[in-house]
């Protein structure tokens, strides 16, 4: 695509046709400026094959913001709905609608409230909440979706991979597996679930994170092409950077040839003062490479180099090769966790794409309507009772118990506050049989997890840095429950309803069952 | 993101960082302007989980050319070099070496022939050959492969699904569920792939396809939460496009409700001359639910209405529903190939993902460098012999057999030309007891696939429309032979070198082993 076509395409039209169409039919209903509101939220944790997630990670807002402040309808993208047909030739889009939206057709009317990003949210609670004209709050629904489900895939990959590699570094190098433009949104998502850095240079510099690599195969191909040798490779990448110098030792052999030839050069570095980075293994069995690599790279005086595991790692493969190297280190006369501690865990197809689980299933579905100034609660009967939304302007809380743990997420009424009951009561969504009490003396806060973001399209919200997103991740997987926590079948985290909510709920339901009769 | 930030982060700054510490080097070496080749390709069909493909779909060429026009180095990207430091707080990228990116960082240097988009392709087979200056050549690695592995990925599902359906109507729905902008890539790679049309509106606008899209559930809640029913807001869809009437029929109960609410509605336009579209099913037992929606659109007399399904289809999804629907139709008193000839598609997640391979392992390695106006090719010794690629500058040829079947593509060297062999032998890439050898008499064709694109950065190819895309699409996969085009455990494809190309390698394999020595 060429800029004019890039700018349209990635405008107000990176929407589903469906929005246009139902606008257009709130329209000529009269309906198309009647407040709405449309509740973002995910169903069910990303489960990558056999081991699902019991948490994920916010992320994504931010880039959604940028995306609302710039999209609007501009004159070629009014022309283009004006020349859209339907199946018999004539005109999709009435001009009474177009000229609606050429002086409306923006996000100012939007007010929104989200859960921040980095913090660690759950499944069926609101994280970001859309109040506004009924037309333009349903315009925004895809183009909301694409920007937040994989932010928030992303960041819950990274933190679960950091969370396998037992917070070392973590570097994030997808790029050339993403969906094109993409990798990007990826990188940043990386960067606020668990990475540490990115390779890919241009969003690392956007965000204020240097950039990682040194050299790949490549690079001692072409000397090898040219008569030289992989030594000869080494020395040069030293000689340009004697304090940077990270060596990838698969390129020929990696313990006969890869490994002794690093170790020559980095004698060579030390002899000028300079200290070595470490070496690479990007290829084989890599727990085994790295206890013999280790061993090798001891013998020679540099156990404090890091050795950079790379290829199709995910929180798995990390798993298992921690795992191995426990067992078998020793064995070669290598400290397992000394070895461990000097591991970095570079991780690109895997994590870029959420391999296992390539998206996330998040939805954004309509909650309320307005009617005489106020909220009239809306529901969706789904085949599943799991799939029905809950209904109604809410509030979200997270409880917290005496060892400072959140215990559980509650959706409340908007006019309720858990804060002012004596004795909360949980209630399962779906299984009317379960249910908990909490007596307030249990609880050590109740925390309201939704903030202001945008009043009638202004940002009330001071944006937080990346910096503190990563902090709230921290806090908040601080706080969470180890079996949440953990990688494998995890403990599911209770998400509940007030009994009132839950009550509002079954009556919706009832009506709606008679009102289809 | 703000607009001066996307244009960094899109700029010629995608890349990874080591391709610009490695330019750097090679610059140091003196080595920048040295010509080098570099082969792009894929070592392995996808394969989502047991089920692979037996053949890629090739796309993306065109968007890679866009990006590659744009990008160069701007003052402030070599400003963000100039800054970046390493380990001990020195300067990472001298002055000299951003003087010369100053005058020489752009892509006019490269010179490419690519298979054109569209075409079925095979793994180890160039599909993309760069020359060009080492130094630019190895920083377009990262775009080029972001480029074009996502859109062969995605072109090569759409085919699938699109095999799948028996070459009825597909639409691609997937934007909410893509990695951010990545989903205009995902939508245009359907397209050229075997998707009909996409619901993602910029993109279609761009790429000249009318969006195709109806309502959502939202619509029907929102009528519903103003005490209206599903049948009042069907009336009302019906009303505003009388002529593009396709009703979402699952939001209450699809049988129960959602259809004999259709049917009413279709006998209005029906009485007013207009002709419905259709239906659409989200939910539940497609297959069974297509069955029972048929009989009562039959009954009703609307039996060439359409039912389009979706809710997570993919090509394995969709097997299932055409089997369901051939062994139970009857039952229902619904003609099963009547049934299935009225279904279209509508795959979202699934698609845009590539659910269950969400990445295309393509490369772009290092196959020669120019020496004394000479290429000597390079090779990069594996671990296993199937990942070393195959060396030096080459040609690229598909042989079609008497019955106009593509039989093998082979690989050879630049001044090979099997259309001037009497008989043309095909070794195995690896296996070194595998060859065959094909009379002249027996060869219809033999066609060179690689088309000249780029001379010295100057375009030297006609881009084609996508329908010239998809026409090539459909001309290849009428030549496979069927069992290599079949959904599961396909035919291997063969992918052969010339007797010489595999001497050749096997020499520069033992000579790069001795010279690690």
């Amino acid at each position: 695509m060429k800029r004019p076509e890039r700018e349209t395409a990635e405008g107000i039209l990176f929407t589903d046709e469906y929005q246009l169409t139902m606008a257009h039919l709130y329209f000529r209903m009269g309906l198309h400026e009647k407040p709405a509101q449309f509740d973002h939220f995910f169903r069910s944790y990303p489960d990558y094959g056999g081991h699902q997630a019991g948490y994920c990670i916010n992320a994504g807002l931010e880039w959604l913001l940028d995306w609302m402040e710039q999209a609007h309808f501009r004159p070629e993208d009014i022309d283009y709905l004006e020349h859209q047909t339907g199946q018999t030739g004539s005109r999709l889009f009435q001009e009474d609608f177009l000229e609606w939206l050429r002086g409306n057709g923006s996000f100012s009317g939007i007010t929104m409230r989200a859960i921040p990003e980095g913090r660690v949210v759950h499944p069926n609670v609101p994280l970001t909440v859309v109040q506004g004209p009924m037309a333009m709050a349903q315009i925004l629904e895809t183009p909301l979706l694409n920007h937040l489900n994989y932010q928030i895939l992303i960041a819950t990959k990274a933190a679960r991979i950091r969370e396998s590699g037992r917070d070392k570094l973590l570097l994030e190098f997808g790029l050339r597996r993403a969906q094109g433009k993409g990798g990007n949104a990826g990188a940043r998502a990386a960067l606020i679930g668990g990475a540490d850095f990115s390779s890919n240079t241009g969003i690392s510099h956007v965000l204020g994170y240097p950039p990682k690599g040194t050299h790949a195969h490549s690079m001692v191909q072409a000397f090898m092409a040219l008569d030289m040798s992989e030594l000869d490779a080494f020395q040069a990448y030293a000689d340009v950077y004697p304090d940077d110098c990270l060596l990838l030792v698969d390129t020929i052999d990696t313990l006969e040839s890869g490994v002794p030839n690093a170790i020559r050069v980095f004698e060579n570095l030390r002899q000028k003062g300079h200290k070595p980075v470490g070496i690479r293994l990007d290829s084989g069995d890599l727990a085994y490479l790295a206890i013999r690599s280790a061993k090798m790279l001891n013998d020679a005086g540099f156990s404090d180099c890091s050795i950079v595991l790379s290829s199709n790692l995910d929180e798995m493969v990390i798993l298992q090769i921690l795992t191995q190297i426990s067992e078998e280190a020793s064995r070669y006369g290598v400290d397992a966790s000394h070895l461990i501690d000097r591991l970095v865990y570079g991780v690109g197809t895997h994590l870029i794409t959420s391999w296992g689980e390539p998206a996330l299933g998040g939805v954004y579905k309509l909650v309320a309507v307005d009617r005489d100034g106020k909220w009239q609660p809306a529901i969706k009967i789904s085949e599943s009772a799991a799939k029905t939304p809950n209904p109604g302007h809410k509030h979200v809380w997270r409880l917290y118990d005496q060892r400072s743990s959140a215990t559980a997420d509650l959706l409340s009424l908007e006019d309720e506050d858990p804060r002012q009951m004596d004795t909360i009561v949980l209630r399962h969504p779906t299984d009317h049989t379960k249910q908990r009490s909490l007596d307030q003396a249990g609880i050590a806060e109740v925390e309201p997890l939704l903030v202001d973001v945008l009043q009638d399209g202004q940002l009330v919200y001071d944006l937080p840095t990346i910096d503190t997103m990563r902090e709230r991740r921290e806090a908040d997987m601080g706080r969470l429950d180890p079996g949440v926590r953990r990688l494998i079948n995890p403990h599911i985290y209770h998400v509940s309803l007030t009994p009132r909510l839950w009550q509002q709920k079954q009556e919706l339901i009832q009506q709606a069952r008679q009102q289809s009769r």
